[in-house]
């Protein structure tokens, strides 16, 4: 497409993301199209399974786009938009009456598209608005209600049920996110349905169970105690009640276990210590220091239990959750302040490492929102230790220039072959391909520039290109 | 201009700081044509009010480019060169006699211009040297001489003083940085001249009275008391006087305030708990930690007061000032050897952004030499807040390749409208169009990268080009 | 080459590592072409003085390219192989029978040779596969045998002894790297030698004998009374016996010293309170903190010596050694595991800075391999103090695209004449002429980029480029 051609529209340019000189355009196009309609491997996200399950058609554009993805209610947030104008409920529902309609939250949002330039949720919305309903203009006030219409009567027919979506995108597997105790009903009933032939599978994700600070832990430890039969104080039932959820998890499909933690932290407690510090916690008497250890020591518990069921262990650090009470208190979670903070690994993690690093068939995928660990800690981790794997770019990070940042921070120490290949972690299902296109041809053109530069044969780029999409996610999610 | 063409002059090359590859150079120059030549908003510098009001000619070339630019002189002081040399006099007088001469500054200057290849500083020299002097060679100890007398000829002539220099530079606003005690009578005068037309608003500074660890706090705190005629130890008469000068500024045209800090640590206390500290601090007796605790109480004051009164609140942090003791002690501050050090925000700043973020119409721009923090919290923290603007790259940052590191690590979460816009931060007026011009060529650099990578539509790159020098910080400063 | 050809061949592209863009590439290669062939100077390595002295063959590939680089080694550790199979045997010689022979090691390394795409590593190996043993084919399971015998039969060649290849590669100088109580009877031999025409010279690495936490400390500390005739407690004499020591090592040719920290820390302790300290570690009950401020005094003390007797200091900080220790206690230091760690300079230094940092003829040289204090830290203290170089990219960071980071970090602030020159590092004696070649294509496609961004003209550029090989490692290291 010429730029003249280009001016003013939404179209994809079919070259988007690929290096501008052309010669090595050339190089990256032709290794995006040796990859681009291969199957997505998709092994941590946040879709939810019922979605599939129920196969109900999505609402509305609004719901869709707007409501749920707290990336794109936050730019305007910081734009001076209260979260009520963008749809989104207060937690005590006492502000029902002043929650926008869809169609007004999407009048707002076309009227804002111009914050979007440049983002990573803007390049999503921009490719599932031109890929799957045809919309070659910008959003804007003029065309908001004409985008709506378009929009919802597609949403309406059969084709843009989810079901139909999940084949339409090539999905091979896709992770959600699992409560421990959740009894993964929707998962055996998907796994029975002779009419989806879909690979969904749950992941234990068990934070809320391991970590004294975190909200409703005590309940949940109860909870648990409750459904293996042990008494609630009891460590050691404690401990063997979450192992036997993990072995149901795993016997439901399951490939592995994320742990979303705000620095890596872990300890190497022997029982009566470990035992003391819960019954502390407990009681409500544990200190933060004491709080943190015990979280620390369950960290460390976790990867003995990986390293027993082979769950692959995800970690997810560095995250401040819920930084503005204010919203938080009005809004609830996920409404777009969880804010990143400098992260360590190589020190916090020692504990484990030291335990488990060499351990046989132990995979332990690092992921961080501070790129300085990149070159620094994780790869040089994942460049000695068999069990460490190098998460993808999360979160901020998962978009064009920080992926590229990333393959450069880490590929001359680790090489291609420890990585998790790309995660999308996204609870935005129409964003799935347009994440997963993006990582394909930013990988494409990374690796263009490696053979413009002679440091790698055209032939190994053309094997890892397909291994970045294929082999090396099999291999790191056991997939 | 060919490479021949380009060997051995300093010579401005017309497409400078744009990309190398053709196509996507030619979608930057026309980014760039299309804003070089709007009018310069530079709402934060440290340029000296009474040099437009008194017109007064510049004295020499060493005098105007090397004597008073700490960015000049210590890259000669790294190789070896005395300051004394410099025409740095020491701060007792002592050194007179040892002091250099202009001339013999300019030839020490020229021998060395080779250190400055590839720096920003090189880079602003060779851009007024070639636009104002018209001097088309590099310095050296050949044509020093014959430089000096070419510059001196021009700053004899009206055309140089710096009134007209302001007006060919084209710039609509200037902010200066005050003392919360200046009577503001040079930019009451300025602003009666009829004879000049320029917008030049001074800034409120407090750093020295707010901060009990700075040197002369407790003077600054009686002069404040002696002005409001409150007693020196009555902390409300404290908090109102200055308050009451921060109306004074507001008054006199200001629009922002303007704090300097190692960290930008902030708490949150009570009267009574910061009235205690206060007290403490003036009678010398605070510990560390509660100089500390104070300077961060008074820093979330600062914030409360901006919210009352409007003023855009700016935070400089993380520089070391005046790291070698022994050059402070001779030549005094501003000589050279302030360093950067790492710097956090999400955790300091929650205080403040708690009771604050979400204020309307508070505007807190943060400024940071600690590149990490870009990506990690400053775009993370802006792309939600509406009160938090990204701070343009400063100091050590403000330079080709870190203004481009820089776009690439906040855009991507936070967009291009979150920004202060470009912010010059000089006291070097030479250098101002120089710098602006810097600026806008790199961001028309980027944006043209992002067209060609399909990621930003050309009408829309073309809108934010001119956003970036204009809207966004008139919006950012309320200009 | 076109990129037909280099499908799946290993040959060397003659413009690898240039920019793509064709005109920087242009600029690029011509900068390259008038550096290619200078001598190399390499101030700071690990290589053995004997091999030179001896001028013993060169054993088997494996051992000449895996066995001793753990670099190589630690990569296939991560995918799964153990050190055995690698042909590292553990300390204890009791898995003697279990270490893989020279033809088994070398197979392993050739199946998995994929790992090392896009590496340093990689780069570097197939640099000195292609220039010195003629292999033009990928590394594999198939062509293992007969790369093994190629390169074997070569290896067996006089021309392929250590001394011809010194003299092949152009080596002008080679420091190595050797204990304070060497009698460096080996540099003498070589320097006596009217066969051998280069400058090998010893570089004193005092770490062992100044960090009470060293394996070995006490026993050094006391290895060296007994040298100097003082008594073990002595401290007076234990500083005497250092500054005694270091002085044997300049008349024997060294320039410099170096020092390996974890953190760069400094401290100025009067005569009682270090000698307390000394007696106290000595004793073995000085506390860690106690430990860490005798180091801390030590590398200021350190820094003194430099400044009576000349040698150029060089700090390489940041990595935690040893990180696993289980591989520690199986196989050894040196064996892939050593791991960086978040790094400061700017606190830590200033005491040193401040005794020091001015001082005539001292020379600093500071390398990290945490990226994050290049812009931020050593740029600014090196753009001030004529005594602080900024150490060349180090360990992880000596990777091309490492590299390019680094100077676009470094060059803005402290531009091109206060770096250290490129450094190899290395023990690894083939990778010598691939390092500085490497070096020399990077800077020149930096300068390229600069030329062509109208930052540098080309006469600069080219003077630059020599500079940076030539007069910027003598000046530095004092050649």
């Amino acid at each position: 497409m010429t730029l003249t051609q280009q001016r003013a529209t939404l179209a994809l340019d079919p070259d988007r993301l690929l290096p501008a000189d052309p010669a090595t355009r050339d190089v990256a196009r032709g290794l995006y199209e040796s990859v681009a309609s291969l199957p997505i491997l998709s092994p941590h996200g946040h879709v939810d399974p019922a979605l599939l399950l129920n196969d109900t058609p999505f609402g509305d554009p609004a719901e869709l786009f707007i409501r749920y993805d707290h990336y794109v209610t936050r730019l305007m947030h910081a734009a001076g938009i209260d979260l009520e104008r963008l749809g989104i409920p207060t937690r005590d529902g006492r502000a029902g009456a002043g929650i926008a309609q869809p169609r007004a939250v999407w009048r707002t949002f076309c009227e804002n598209w111009y914050l979007y330039a440049g983002t990573a949720s803007g390049y999503w919305l921009q490719h599932a608005f031109a890929t799957l309903f045809g919309i070659g203009e910008q959003p804007s006030a003029e065309n908001a209600e004409r985008l709506f219409e378009s929009i919802q009567a597609r949403l309406d027919t059969d084709a843009y049920r989810p079901r139909a979506l999940f084949s339409q995108f090539g999905i091979e597997v896709l992770a959600t996110t699992d409560d421990p105790l959740d009894d993964l009903r929707s998962h055996d009933a998907l796994a029975a349905d002779p009419r989806f032939t879909g690979r969904v599978v749950p992941t234990f994700r068990p934070d809320a169970y391991i970590t004294p600070s975190a909200a409703g832990w005590a309940d949940n430890v109860a909870r648990l105690a409750d459904w293996s039969g042990s008494s609630v104080g009891d460590y050691r039932g404690y401990i063997e009640a979450l192992a036997a959820r993990r072995r149901y998890f795993v016997e439901h499909g399951a490939v592995s276990a994320d742990h979303g933690v705000l620095q890596p932290l872990t300890l190497d407690l022997d029982e009566p210590a470990a035992s003391a510090l819960f019954d502390r916690a407990l009681r409500g008497v544990a200190s933060a220091d004491e709080q943190n250890a015990f979280a620390g020591h369950m960290l460390l518990e976790m990867a003995r239990m990986s390293v027993d069921d082979g769950l692959v262990m995800t970690v997810h650090a560095g995250v401040v959750r819920n930084y503005s009470t204010q919203t938080f208190e009005r809004f609830g979670p996920d409404t777009g302040h969880d804010i990143p903070t400098a992260t360590h690994y190589v020190e916090p993690l020692r504990p484990l490492l030291e335990k488990y690093g060499n351990a046989r068939d132990f995979h332990l995928v690092l992921f961080s929102v501070d790129e300085t660990v990149y070159s620094r800690e994780i790869a040089p981790l994942a460049g000695f230790y068999p069990s460490v794997y190098i998460g993808a770019p999360w979160w901020f990070l998962d978009a064009p220039d920080a992926v590229q940042r990333f393959r450069s921070s880490v590929t001359e120490t680790a090489g291609f072959y420890r990585g998790s290949g790309f995660i999308d972690d996204t609870r935005a299902f129409l964003s799935i391909p347009a994440r997963h296109d993006m990582a394909r041809r930013l990988d494409s053109a990374f690796l263009a520039r490696l053979v413009r530069e002679g440091r790698v044969d055209l032939a190994s780029a053309e094997r890892i290109a397909i291994d970045l999409v294929d082999a090396i996610p099999r291999k790191a999610f056991k997939l």
